[in-house]
């Protein structure tokens, strides 16, 4: 028998997603100038956040020849972050799966891809190198021209210098990348409010192809405690994880391989688990069998005795800085927040928080922003969980809102694992335990604007009242006065007073 | 200056995909089991129909234990197809990025990952090795029981052997997972409904845990031509893809170059192009400068006097098949099936097909079936162009269908590159080429339903015209007769068949 075969071949991870670039948000000219911005930012913000640096992020976008869109365009960001070491610099950007988001740890970042994404998508579109500068200690600045050698998914330098960095420490990245601004522009310019939102102790601005520049000063100048790496929690285990764990461990006996690797396990609950799932506590991990770890991920899963994952790990916004974000960025009426209590999926802790804006500037009907570890998603809203939430899960009824209200609601989740569903990161999975708290803080907040709406109501009602006293009553007292042939009229005031509302003057 | 600096790590393939499993549909229990399971079955029927061979494919899930979901599984695929050579094997099934769908062809696979991901997240969930068997000839089965070692992303052989095949060729494939069958029954039932509607010429069948076998015969006996690899098309070619071109070309003219390497390109339209974008065609390919491989991409991609791409590559159904496939499936009372001609979107060629079904043992209301490149799509329908298109785009009314009627939409995508916004192929993207030929099919296939069920409506009326005629008539001549006074009824029988409807006996 002879028969036609199929032809098999490895590609390397470069080459895999140069090949299915959609995959990352890299769809068309419009998209993927969104997206490359929106990469470079967050991979700024990261950076100076975890050096606790108030971070100051300066995007430009200028367009190359006078031709129409899509066309050529050079994008510049330039951070005042840590930097990257030089030996690092051209991996970190020059190779797809290298990088610095591969720990337990609340990022905007979580594929470890984003800038070198944004990269390979310059070259195959306008076959232009890209320009990295850094500097980690201000004294000195390292800069690369490099290509990507896709096939072989590696850096591959052009040109490499090193001068002066003259105080100045963070890192620029410099590329040139096929994109449609026109059709973009809408989108860019909402990240970057909603950014500002989002993080209201940084400095963003963006010089747009006209030259243009829109500044997004600081409305606060503290920053949120930065997040935390974290060990992994028992729940969140799974089998290959657990045998890294033996593998690598130093400890001798079970019972301190699972109190010193595992979040919330400490040396009493560690006994409790394993006399409850029968293992013995002083036997040597690294003679555990296959099958052994197997049941002791299994016991580990199931075993309902841990403390829930901790959230000390995270770096929630908190009710002030998102009310102050909001504030500045949405000028309305009122606006609160609700940060829920942190809770647990799977092993991996988040906290939901939520904001609820009304009035003032705010255009009639509810609009909803969404934000993820302070990243703001504005893509397929109608497959997010917060919006299934909103639409499905509240009865808008019961808060005495009006019709069409001037509202806008803004959700923030933040985790270790964000359960995103594309590698573009564009909307958060229903999962059942962020749906509660979702559900919780949208309620709880709209209680609070109910509350809001109808005490000014009532305000206002008492104020249209003592409107009419105070036509009425001076010439109801000057009547009386008169009939009662008296020349003083009855203090009338007093009455008003009493209505609570003070006389105008 | 001092300051904590990110720490980089480089990962794996693997490594990524375990990490970020749910981007390819492996995100809990129900959901893992049921990617599982597609997964390996359009690894199956791609490689049969690949060599031209009728599928036939047989599943089986069995429980581990008698405990409750989620629990192990053991889930076994064993196929017809030609089998894949043992110096692959490991590889194609224990290696993320080694597979044999990287070519520019139409296939169910597209990311070359979906079976060696199952096989992944049954490592990590029951740490369990796989079992894969395999014969190319009938007579040598080569057999292999290995792990796959995540953070180097290769196969980790524990066993291998080879016996005799009895003549059979093809793949086996028996891994253990953990699973949720109570909550994926539902979802695995229908798409094996779904996957025979789409190959109606297989051999499909499924043993599930409880040991009932559903198996779904082939309903007709031929197969749709199969489809070929392609060179790639000027307007879909990008700078790295040309510059790849440029590299392994053995042709010595820029000319020779263009009408060898792409696709509708011939020497004809090739100079006429050259003369037109200002390129010497008797340039030496190999001395183009990265700028001129930069202008010349643009140019071939704005030249608007290419032929489009030609679809002879693709591999539809074909409108009898569809019909074949889901009267069988369906069992309504009528179907009809519209194949579009191909089209293209960014130089990739694609068909449209689209069967409508209404009556018989459908229910009530409008039902959407997904299909792109014969698989089904059984998640995020809303996200999908095609409810898009029937939602947003069809004018119901106008086709007179009555409340609520018991229709079935089908829709099929074949191309060589389908737009999925994720690994996990879940939904198409909104492709504008795309999104028009199935505005247009679905209008097309309902103006036939709308036919079929008028003249089905006059046939009606005229059939119960005629029981009238029928049942009076033959009083009429008879009253008729005696109030002549003749021996013999008129003949009322011709006015009866001058309705053009015959009488009942």
């Amino acid at each position: 028998m002879s028969r036609e075969r199929p032809a098999f071949a490895e590609i390397s991870p470069s080459e895999f997603f140069y090949r299915n670039r959609e995959l990352a948000g890299f769809t068309n000219p419009s998209r993927a100038l969104y997206s490359a911005i929106r990469e470079l930012v967050e991979n700024s913000l990261d950076a100076a956040e975890s050096a606790r640096i108030k971070p100051v992020v300066e995007v430009s976008l200028q367009p190359e020849g006078d031709g129409l869109d899509p066309r050529p365009y050079v994008l510049a960001v330039r951070d005042n972050g840590p930097g990257v070491d030089p030996v690092h610099l051209p991996n970190a950007f020059g190779k797809v799966f290298f990088g610095s988001k591969f720990t337990l740890k609340q990022a905007r970042g979580m594929f470890g891809m984003g800038g070198t994404m944004a990269i390979l998508y310059g070259q195959i579109t306008t076959n232009r190198p890209v320009t990295i500068e850094s500097s980690v200690d201000g004294v000195t600045l390292h800069g690369y021209r490099m290509l990507i050698d896709i096939e072989h998914n590696r850096p591959l330098i052009l040109e490499r210098w090193s001068r002066e960095a003259g105080g100045w420490h963070g890192t620029y990245v410099r590329l040139t990348l096929e994109g449609d601004y026109t059709r973009a522009q809408q989108k860019v310019l909402e990240y970057f409010r909603q950014s500002a939102m989002a993080t209201p102790y940084a400095y963003l601005s963006f010089t747009d192809p006209l030259g243009r520049r829109v500044e997004h000063l600081p409305a606060v100048d503290t920053m949120p405690p930065p997040p935390r790496e974290t060990l992994p929690h028992p729940h969140g285990l799974d089998v290959e994880a657990l045998r890294r764990i033996i593998r690598a461990a130093k400890q001798r006996t079970l019972h301190e391989l699972l109190y010193k690797n595992l979040h919330r396990v400490g040396p009493k609950i560690a006994m409790k688990f394993l006399l409850h799932s029968g293992f013995d506590p002083n036997r040597d991990p690294s003679t555990l069998t296959n099958e052994e770890i197997t049941a002791l991920a299994r016991a580990l899963h199931e075993y309902d005795g841990f403390l829930p994952p901790d959230a000390s790990c995270l770096s929630p916004l908190g009710e002030e800085l998102l009310v102050a974000g909001v504030r500045k960025e949405l000028r309305c009426e009122f606006v609160t927040a609700v940060s829920r209590p942190p809770a647990a999926y799977s092993g991996y802790p988040f906290i939901v928080e939520v904001a609820v804006a009304y009035g003032g500037e705010l255009q009639n009907g509810v609009r909803l922003y969404r934000l993820a570890n302070r990243i703001p998603l504005l893509y397929d809203e109608s497959s997010d969980v917060a919006w299934k939430v909103i639409t499905e899960e509240i009865n808008w009824r019961r808060y005495r809102l009006g019709d069409n209200p001037p509202i806008s609601i803004i959700t923030h989740i933040c985790s270790t694992r964000i359960p995103y569903k594309t590698v573009g990161k564009e909307y958060v999975a229903d999962q059942p335990d962020i749906e509660r708290e979702l559900r919780n803080a949208v309620r709880e907040a709209l209680r609070r604007l109910s509350h809001y709406l109808s005490k000014k109501s009532s305000l206002e009602m008492a104020q249209r009242r003592s409107n009419i006293y105070q036509r009425y009553l001076p010439l109801i007292a000057r009547f009386s006065m008169e009939l009662a042939g008296r020349g003083r009229p009855p203090d009338y005031r007093k009455l008003v007073a009493g209505q609570g509302v003070e006389m105008r003057r």
